[in-house]
């Protein structure tokens, strides 16, 4: 599935809803669902014991990002490949050859 | 680009930086880009004032998403898919009909 088609359908499915709460308040929702996966991987558990709920708190993370950029109106394939044009726009490099992080 | 494109990109630009750093410090880093994109929404300026740096933002917090999923080895589209399959998973709507949210 393409980048642009998933921004779509978060459009297609949410933005009536998203657009009557608001910026902050959809803003709010995605720091919820960072909440949720926090809440998952603080615990020393082995990952195979927590993937599937990791993936779905990943999904809903992703999901309400696309709802953000619907609101904002940003193009997030645009947004994506700007930042992250098949090279590490700080050391220029792929794979990413920086120092630190 | 495909969702699964962005993920390989993630992985061939960053999975070596990653795994060396471990889930709970990626999953800080993104928390980190959420801080960042919290700084920019929360002012009450014209969405065109700030719309380059939240797709930025916006752009950071699915790239280290997509760092995390490469760590969990989480099949992003799929996770998407799963959970957002063209309608809403609680009303089996699309457009979605809840009520609430």
């Amino acid at each position: 599935m393409k980048i642009s088609d998933f921004q779509d359908l978060m459009k297609t499915l949410y933005f009536h809803r998203d657009s009557k709460r608001g910026i902050k308040s959809t803003f709010a929702w995605l720091v919820e669902e960072i909440g949720e996966l926090a809440k998952i991987i603080k615990k020393d558990e082995d990952i195979s014991r927590y993937k599937k709920h990791a993936s779905e708190e990943l999904a809903d993370i992703i999901a309400w990002s696309n709802s953000l950029a619907n609101l904002l109106n940003i193009d997030v394939e645009e947004a994506l490949l700007d930042k992250y044009p098949n090279k590490c726009i700080k050391c220029n490099s792929n794979p990413c050859r920086c120092e630190k992080g």
